[in-house]
């Protein structure tokens, strides 16, 4: 093992180029490209022209894993393959970035949790949005107690505009077999993780609603009203869309001490001056209310590149530096949000959280074995530019 | 009859003693106030002091009525009484304002729109905020085809802060008995109507989550989630509470054609060059989204006392000089939208619109008959100062 950290790719579509790019630029201190794998010998030819023949190129990425080349790894191929080619890469004694989703299916990614706490290697996953220092800012509100006792979390991120050629662009995409999912498996993941991560709950029952194909040819859901109940009697409601133009991107978060907007890149808190349950114990008049401050909240700049910062934190936590921010691990939660919200909608009722692996596994096979998706499959290499994605 | 309209208002209670004052002040012209009735002797004599002789007083709502002292009544009873006291007034040849809610079950107020409708007389209902000019544009730019076809319907009116104090306030408030409900029945019947009166829909189902005594020590809902789905393939969500502080009222409407957001009491449309189905019909590319201007619309400045506008167009109605602009046979549509979300919540399911009448009313006896709500019943004659509400 050099000082450095050899890094492979494995999987050279939109997001394994874009971190190939930053690696091979340099940009992450402590690390270094080393190699990369695809099963497509024109991404790896793109690869070799691209950083040059000091990167190894693979077409199997076990052939990589067991190549004595790389000491890490970012799983960057197709969602359903993440948890697989995590385990064989925790086997192989590598460390593991894995791209959103942690998988498809919570039942899988459990498998994967296993292996990652046997392995003793860093596991990661590339929630890049807990780098934004405005979800920052609001979890830090909502630790420290400023914010109060979470009441009510209403996200609407509808922001996931998706044309039909933006579908058509790849057989696999939108489709139960291909992608298992559709804006809550492709587009909403980092938000499911905010969802939990910003406020630190977990609802213990989901009732969702899904359009699939509204207003798009898939077979998929793409757009989703979810409503939320937690444990200490806080209800929230997540409605993402891939139709909606201009969509919007609105989480609204309200406490015992006050009300949290985050909106437009702005971060606004509404501070109560008592608590509203002091309030409420102590006041004797008719239609008073308390006391409100509005407080535009500083947020400090961030990581322009935030994938970027999550491959340099996991770099550093690999090299003792940093404790990790997104252990692979947590991918778990914003998935079994997902999978909760399509199992909700297919069933038409109520979904217990922790979810029911294997009836969700048992519900998303019924899917995939009915699937009438007949898209041209030889569109399914194309690589889309993901400028202005996440 | 004389060439002014003589009003009687029937029950000074918080808002009777406010349209009364308007009206002995001179402020609706065509119409002058003639008579009042409440069962209290304590508020007929604040009547004298306050309007002078030439104001009748009854302690029977029937007696006025029947006294040929007024050609119209404004109805400010408790909610339940509406339907009666509104029947009785039209069977006696006057015209009617009724104050919101209609009524508190939908069975009772079709018996009510019926005799309307045989009465030939001018049935108006105080739906004051139809005189907003917020959400008078917004229903233009959706009645004139700007926003094109209405695709979701998002209104967060979270900032109806009542405090326990408020609840404590009279024995009546907040129970099945006294009121009906809570939020849906007291505070959001406004709001109900402007979500169907704005967009012109009606969903043909809801599915909806109450909290009751949420924060609060009261039997009826105070806090409400409800999901809303429509012919047209549109959905909404409609969240109203009590117990935020502070509340938020935001309503946002997307269409074909872009988005319209009402909050802070501005109008702010994102308008698509290009409607969103045709774009998606024609682009090409991956990751593009139609071209949004973001526009500030100009809201007019309105009537600031709505209550005394609906009474002037009432009066102007009566006399032919104006189209009424709030039909009391409307208050059904509102009303049942609240009747729908608390049978859902009751059943735990969906409830279709139009909503099956005799269940609503049977499940609302039950709770009634269930009650437990034991309040100092000597509170109930206070009259609170509504200055700042609806």
């Amino acid at each position: 093992m050099t000082t450095e950290l050899r890094i492979g790719i494995v999987g050279l579509g939109n997001m394994g180029s874009g971190h190939a790019a930053y690696l091979a630029a340099g940009e992450v201190p402590g690390g270094v490209l080393a190699a990369v794998s695809d099963v497509r010998e024109e991404r790896l030819s793109w690869a070799k022209a691209a950083f040059g023949d000091s990167v190894k190129t693979y077409t199997s990425a076990r052939e990589m894993f067991d190549s004595g080349e790389v000491d890490g790894v970012l799983i960057c191929t197709p969602h359903y393959s993440h948890p697989e080619e995590t385990i064989a890469a925790l086997q192989a004694g590598l460390h593991v970035l894995v791209e959103k989703p942690a998988g498809v299916y919570t039942k899988q990614v459990k498998i994967m949790n296993e292996a990652a706490a046997a392995s003793g290697r860093v596991f990661g996953i590339m929630f890049n949005q807990r780098t934004n220092p405005l979800y920052r800012k609001m979890r830090e509100l909502i630790q420290t107690g400023e914010l109060g006792d979470v009441r009510r979390i209403n996200w609407i991120v509808t922001d996931w505009y998706r044309s039909q050629s933006y579908y058509d662009s790849g057989g696999w995409r939108a489709t139960w077999e291909g992608e298992g999912g559709g804006v809550l498996m492709n587009q909403s993941p980092h938000n499911l993780d905010l969802w939990q991560w910003v406020t630190g709950l977990m609802p213990t029952r989901i009732r969702a609603f899904c359009g699939f194909g509204k207003h798009r040819d898939i077979e998929v859901e793409n757009d989703v009203t979810a409503y939320a109940e937690y444990s200490n009697g806080a209800t929230g409601v997540f409605i993402t869309s891939t139709v909606d133009a201009p969509g919007t991107n609105r989480l609204e978060i309200t406490g015992d001490r006050g009300k949290l907007v985050a909106e437009d890149g702005k971060l606004t808190f509404w501070r109560l001056r008592t608590p509203e349950s002091e309030f409420n114990r102590t006041y004797a008049g008719g239609f008073g209310s308390p006391e409100t401050w509005r407080i535009d909240v500083p947020v400090p700049g961030g990581e322009p590149n935030q994938h970027r910062a999550v491959t340099r934190n996991w770099v550093d936590a690999i090299a003792g530096r940093a404790p990790l921010e997104s252990p692979g691990e947590e991918g778990i939660k914003g998935l079994a949000l997902a999978n909760a919200m399509l199992l909700s909608a297919w069933t038409d009722g109520w979904v217990e959280l922790p979810l029911d692996d294997e009836q969700y596994y048992r519900e998303l096979q019924a899917r995939i074995a009915a699937s009438t998706a007949g898209k041209d499959q030889a569109a399914a290499g194309r690589t889309l530019d993901v400028k202005g994605t996440h």
